[in-house]
């Protein structure tokens, strides 16, 4: 038996995808980017389709995240997808899987950050399926949306001399994790003492409510901005780098100095024992979006404030590395799933 | 804490479709159906939207259940409900959860009995998400598809005097599932016995490679039949009945001598203990369509074959029974949810 584990999920993503990926090969895409992009009956724009899984164990522990975290969270993580290929989610089926030590109130709760999320990215939960598992909580949904023919945006597309440009800020959400493990740790071990997580509030938000970023969808479709290529940041801005490069063949040049970490987060990281560039490299969970943008027009688009330029394409493929602080060139390497 | 076994699988998804089912009054059909019938950019059809799990220890048990069967009725019962809709799938997206104890050749097995349904569908599956899952095996899949705006079918609109008809047999997949945990104890018990199913073979293979009644689709289609109402037949007879004379406001009679059972299922039900009658009312898994016909085109209907008058809608909603061989009137009950 060749197990997951030696395969790596790159590894086992790539096999799947060669053996199962193209059952129809008309399509403008199936497997490997954020979501499939389909054929719809609608001559202006495809139709996007994709999936997100949260399983207790896997993704969080249930105690220390509140169940309208969780509800928001995936569909958050679901929109970001849609974003992620420059388009929109419009409905969203739920799966859900739950035991008996859960209650309607918990159900309701979970469905209330549902709600809540729909709401912001005025999207429709439109159904699902609910049924009994022994072994935890789990929550799967699926999204559909759209994007114009004209401005779909794939992961591969990137050119050499494009800018590599991130949304928002690094490692916040990573570091809101730790904060949650330790006040859990902290909590468990004497029950008297009331964590005390007001002033990490940022961050732990960053984690338990991340927030697709719409509102740069919006600002580039404001200015005609079409990016050469774009992914979102679910598992760390490293392997969202490597998926760009592999996708469009070509390396890229990343520069300490420009990742956007925010001051809090990067005191905060020292604080508890973290290494800030570790935590804003690979910490995942950002939601944040990666994108190329040609040379001529990332001006433009850094304009909104909240675009940061933090690196370039370059011609060669295997020149995919970090240039520090110190002027050290890291290759950057790919980390996937820890657990199997 | 409200607990989910007091409320009972009906109660629940009631409350849940009450508080969360309307978010969108403007779509078709949101919560409610066997899938969400939604606007889509094309002005013949609307788009079909579903999603159902299958949860390793709530749906199946792995000892007896082949990857391949998996992926296979995976997919089949997800199609079942685009078809309760009179709608075909056009793409699923899978979600899988497995631990570390599988292998690539267990993956391979499983999206090949994936692949193989959606040959015989036409379906393409378009992408997902693989993650790790400490807790045993889990598929999650959602189908989009379309139905022609003029024969969507939901649950509700059954009435009066229409004939309730249903496809193929019932009970055989309840038979076979029995028939698999009792060679599962027999070989557990005594390790040197090789099971003998071959003989229930026809059984076993309904329950694990259900076929959705895509056939009957195309028949209907092709005599220009739209049925009053239709669903899939996934919990047993029973609950489907309630559900479209719930959905439907008028009641039903249903007569035992006129139910579709075969010969082996009857026979192997008695041998292995069961009341074949059991098996066919609440059985399950079956994935037969349960419909309403108008009493004027119900002969036409039956032509095909394979489209079984079972009985008759009734005014009074509240009179759901079935009149047994013995002339006996039993009152129909919802089995819902054992799990909880």
């Amino acid at each position: 038996m060749t197990s997951l584990s030696s395969m790596g999920e790159f590894g086992f993503l790539e096999k799947l995808k060669a053996r199962f990926g193209n059952m129809d090969p008309a399509l403008p895409m199936g497997m490997g980017d954020d979501a499939a992009v389909l054929p719809s009956g609608d001559k202006e724009n495809y139709a996007l389709f994709s999936s997100d899984m949260l399983l207790e164990g896997t993704h969080f522990d249930i105690s220390y995240t509140p169940m309208e975290s969780l509800g928001y969270k995936a569909v958050s993580v679901n929109v970001s997808d849609m974003i992620a290929m420059n388009g929109r989610g419009k409905y969203i089926v739920v799966g859900l899987g739950m035991s008996a030590r859960y209650g309607w109130e918990d159900v309701k709760s979970l469905y209330e950050g549902m709600e809540r999320a729909c709401k912001e990215y005025d999207i429709s939960l439109v159904g699902g399926d609910t049924v009994s598992h022994s072994k935890g909580l789990l929550l799967s949904l699926a999204i559909w949306g759209e994007v114009p023919k004209a401005s779909v945006t794939y992961r591969k597309g990137a050119k050499p001399h494009d800018v590599l440009c991130v949304t928002g800020s690094l490692g916040a959400s990573y570091v809101g994790l730790q904060l949650l493990i330790r006040e859990k740790r902290t909590v468990l071990s004497d029950p008297t003492l009331s964590p005390e997580i007001a002033e990490y509030a940022p961050m732990i938000q960053q984690h338990l409510f991340p927030q697709a970023r719409q509102d740069i969808l919006n600002f580039l479709e404001s200015q005609n901005i079409v990016p050469h290529a774009m992914i979102d940041i679910s598992d760390g801005l490293s392997s969202e780098i490597l998926h760009l490069c592999s996708a469009s063949g070509c390396g890229v040049e990343v520069y300490e100095d420009r990742l956007p970490i925010k001051e809090s987060t990067y005191r905060t990281a020292l604080e508890i024992g973290l290494e800030p560039l570790t935590c804003a490299m690979n910490g995942g969970e950002d939601y944040q979006l990666l994108m190329a943008l040609p040379p001529q027009i990332y001006e433009t688009a850094t304009s909104c404030g909240d675009i940061h330029a933090i690196g370039y394409f370059v011609e060669n493929p295997s020149h995919i590395s970090l240039k520090t602080k110190a002027e050290q060139e890291i290759s950057l390497t790919a980390q996937g799933w820890t657990q199997f």
